[in-house]
């Protein structure tokens, strides 16, 4: 069951392993985690909410079960028109009006998808599984990813047709070192496995088992929370800028950024804190 | 000999080793496939050729011989003037008309290279034996890069005392993961090997021969023609998109491009195929 | 010692270990190197100073005794108030008003730090023992990265409660290839080792000692210094254009910069001292 | 009375002058329509909706009584403290903390502003009586602003301690030709006239009443619904993106927009109406 | 008849009116100058010659007879297919396809019109007459636009049921000061004339008749042709840069770019011309 | 003679005309205000000293006696070798060192011209009597343009032989309305006068003689001075990042500058004096 603040999100086990830590389970175990229509809107709605709460400074998300997702429900998505914005079988409309509900649709889409990516705390996703599809669009706009040793990865979208339109194709190259090895798995949707996302980037780290990756990642997590949060705020902001702009433009931004943020009671705590040998005490943010 | 509808270009040999692949091997292999003014002129015509050219799916590109290329030809260049458009021994004119002569030339040439990346079908480049300055600069327009386990690279521009102008100075910063390893080889100008090449992700996979690297290249090409053509056009366009832009704008342009790509019976028919255990069969594209 | 030209750089000593090169060391053993106020600007003339110096064609910067750095001097700035323009205890001046001077200062250090990037001839720095945090803004600014296998590196701002602001925020991205990696780093201010600022691609080599480190970048420095001097400068102002402009701008701008570089004795006497099989010898630039 | 569609809106009034044309008033005459918390927050969503409504072509957006509006309601602004996020008071929370909440109150803020210039649909303002503020901001994002001879503008932030951060520092400089006009106007706040707003630009016509500037609204409202509604959607779209692109970016996006769009029956309907000298009927969108 | 070495377009007079100027009129006049699939793929071939004609320095383009032109021949355009790609009838392939060959077909087209504007040379066009649609595109690839009292423009496009895709929508907000004006245009196709031309700053100045239009156009490129080339080819190069760049990426590229332009000949003759007080001879570009 | 502050710049008088207020007149009138390679290194100086001194708000930039400035010292200029970095007459220097030092030389003196721009305060430019060549580069950072009925201005920089290469390329275009018009004026070098100057925006205002200008300056500068300086100085860099930035880019910023500035005391004392009707008083920037 979930945490009370966070009810609402019928498709989602929301916990709290660590204080400040909140772990999002994707609660669809029978279907492999595959993501129905409410699913993502609910993404995006419980990552705005994760994004401004005070009692949140890091987030872990998972699947329930034994896989992260399958990707996109496949049953819903042909049975009605998820992939085409609904227009398939409509005769009487023409190709424009077609691509203008499709492109509504996606960018709809798009957006909750980036609401992983826009929640101001850092998150740590686990792949484990199966992680197809949209579990790789998702796992993208993380902070840093981590995988079990049999986790399965596919970027799938070809193998149904379409080129990826949920931000794996936008955001991949920024987050491996080798075009080449991205251009494979994305032109292919050939599956491969931890040992080769680990050498190319695209996790930070293996573990055995899921169980030891949830206990990994809440140790990453527990680092983290004990940092100031504005410190840890802004540097997620401000790598999120840079991975995208130009040196000069960032340089700008973060000074910008600074100005403000350096106005913390945290500097001078962390500070006392590290002369004391003792554990910092942060306000909330 | 090359296939009739490819037959105007004298220094290439195109073939099919499978249907919907295109094979291009450089056929100088007595000047080790250095490259004449001719050829790069003819790279470009015969990558614009083949990106239309509904026949083709995926292309593999590799040397005649037991190089891809040792890169410009020296003996063309030095005793012409190639490298600075032409102008080197008229003294009369003044620097600033020498710099439009090389100016236009540089863009003409560079023209010809980027051929091979607009190139919408997917390019897979086998890095063979010598594999120096030009044949570095086509290799980094490539989607895929193989080599073998004793192909020599270098980026050889420095040694003749100039900047490379023909693109790898522009996009290996965008292909491998370590600028400190791609300033080291594009400074210095050292050969570098198929072990190196391989860890930093400019290459994706080392065979041990010439001909298990084309075998491994119509391999992985024939995965890719099974594929629906529009989903794998659309990967490749939004890739090399998304490697310079950020994913806002990124994002914004997939959605454009899936609005008119979703509608394809592609999509259907790769659902089809995959419930009734068949192999797909996409119409052209 | 320093040479006499550099003479008023009372803490770096700079030498010539090989002709056309100087390496730089930053010297405040004493102190683990940490940067005082004086230092960083120092920096910025320092590297103003050699880019724009005819004897100089490669820089290779490291620390006296066991460390680079260990980043900003904490006792100094913790005295005086140096992580917030001096405002910290200035009641009767307002939030915007202390962020104008927390903007002024952070923007004329970061200036001082580019000028690592900025200097057109090459830089290797060695990172050795404590690289932490200004250590690793520094390091950013380099071209080439070496290390010793015992060299510890931190990302340390976010332990003192900020956002780290002088440059490894902007540059690491760009630099290494796994975001997921440099997240992590940044994020939680772990120390990190040679073998893994190695697999991430962060160096580009790791040595045994600082003695071998030393003499390894000499060895690479002298490569460089070989050259035509031209070219090198070239090579590195684009690719650091490259590194944050699509692949037009960069070609666009690689055109009309070898429009004037390729007017170069250098490309002549180059060719020349192949065919010659003796060593080059380019005029100073 | 609004439609019934939007009768949720408390602040507004919505009507149809015409077929296809909606008419949206802000509601306030008594405080000079100047803006509540709750206005904007329903601009937003009232935009939003008129985006996607097909019954809808175009929208006029004016004041109930004399004026546009005063912009932000300053009683509430200064009672509560809306211009700062609510942390005036609050002495206990640091500078960095007050600024985060401030960011995220002006962003969603900005979103909700930004909805005028999202909407997918042609946007015609008429600017009339007071037009300070937040009416400028917003009178920004419309398509074609309009205004009446006895116009008052102003952009009045710099009175009241700010940086306008609502969008006119944003779009003024892309909206009108003079950066001069647009420096002094913004740094003065400085009330201007009809006859300047015209000179410069920043209004397309002047009209002599409100109502005949509504009018003349309609008119020019008709014009556009009489389009084929894919041609209109892509004008705005291409234009807004154009504004901020490069030529060649602009030029990419279009042929890719139109791609799918010109696969509409539009095409052929416009021609034969032309042909046959008759009002074209374009389907809904 | 046409100059010999221009005697290949068979749509287009051109004649040499004055030393180093030449002067292009679109000859059909007897279909209002509607352009021919023919025609637009000469203006990009005849523009690219006249760009490295080292004995043209400036370009004058107008009509023969009343109009520039009344735009795409819409006879052939509904004879055939040309505004979408020739797939309007063939049911046989889906809308992805269609969609690609509408994207060819219009990046084709786009780069012919485009020509214009990468010419090196200053290419002044008169509007005169019917100035509709393609015209439009075509004039805003030009530097400057002159007119006669009684030219008739119109951004016709939507007239037809789409988004003008040949240069108006991503030129015209980067050439007139008043994006609400540029909006009204775009999305009512409505006509304009000279005075508002004027007005909004798209034409330089109204002439009262096309022959003192043509006089004109004469006179300002004889004041072009008598400046130095060098300088004249930079400065339109980096006009057009500047337009879509930075103010940083701008004076950056200046700077490269006249560390080769300043090493000409013409300043010095410049200089000496004007303390002679005679004319300056420059050489050919 | 100069306020004691800023007596240190020989060719420049400073006065303070009214409270907050500085007035700079360039000082070398016997030869019409033509700048020495001191004068532009002085002017870079002196714009970052008005730029952090807290007793400035704004800044009045005019000429000693009849003119602005005539433009760079020919004299001078063509004595030594200031147009091409002191290169000409070496013939022992190739042409690419040639363009090292000229590109060094050019990127100094643009900075220095820059800090007109990059000053935090305010700056109103009276362009009088001859405005050629650097006056107009030097007016195009200034923030608001006046001129007097009888300026004459030129882009001068063709009639040399060189392309303009100290700002007024790069930013002409952001300024004014007309490409056409940019484009006219940059190409040929030709004279125009402040009727002109007004009607494309290049100039806000037009007085009759420079006492009538400098009085209206001060005039408009009283007002700036008034203001909160916290809004005044976020308004002038808000401006000018959106000149150069898409919309979105442009709102970020926004957001994250005011977090900080909206922490400011003036807005609390800017609506008390507004509800008192008294004139604010804001503590020092």
């Amino acid at each position: 069951m979930s945490l009370p603040a966070y009810s609402q999100y019928a498709d989602y086990l929301i916990s709290s392993p660590s204080p400040y830590i909140k772990q999002v389970l994707i609660n669809r175990p029978s279907r492999l985690n595959a993501f129905t229509d409410r699913m993502w809107h609910d993404l995006g709605s419980l990552f705005a909410q994760l994004s401004h709460d005070s009692s949140v400074r890091a987030v872990i998300l998972a699947g329930c079960g034994d896989n992260l997702s399958a990707g996109l429900d496949m049953h819903e998505a042909s049975q009605g028109d998820i992939l085409n914005g609904g227009t398939e079988k409509d005769e009487s409309i023409d190709g424009a009006r077609k691509a203008v509900r499709i492109m509504r649709y996606i960018e709809e889409f798009q957006a909750c998808v980036s609401a992983v990516e826009r929640c101001e705390k850092p998150v740590i996703v686990i792949l484990h599984g199966l992680s197809y599809g949209l579990a790789i669009d998702i796992a993208c706009c993380a902070d840093m990813r981590l995988c079990t040793s049999s986790t399965s990865f596919s970027i799938k979208e070809v193998d149904i047709g379409i080129a990826a339109d949920l931000g794996t194709l936008s955001r991949l190259p920024k987050i491996v070192g080798s075009l080449s090895w991205a251009k494979d798995v994305c032109l292919s949707a050939r599956p491969f496995n931890a040992t080769e996302a680990l050498r190319v980037g695209f996790v930070g780290e293996v573990l055995g088992t899921k169980e030891e990756a949830m206990s990994r990642a809440v140790a990453v997590a527990e680092v983290l929370v004990r940092k100031g949060p504005v410190a840890v705020r802004g540097t997620k902001a401000l790598l999120n800028h840079a991975r995208e702009h130009g040196v000069a433009e960032s340089l700008r931004l973060t000074a910008v950024w600074n100005a403000a943020a350096l106005q913390t009671g945290d500097v001078g705590e962390a500070v006392a804190a590290w002369k004391g040998k003792r554990a910092p005490r942060f306000e909330k943010l």
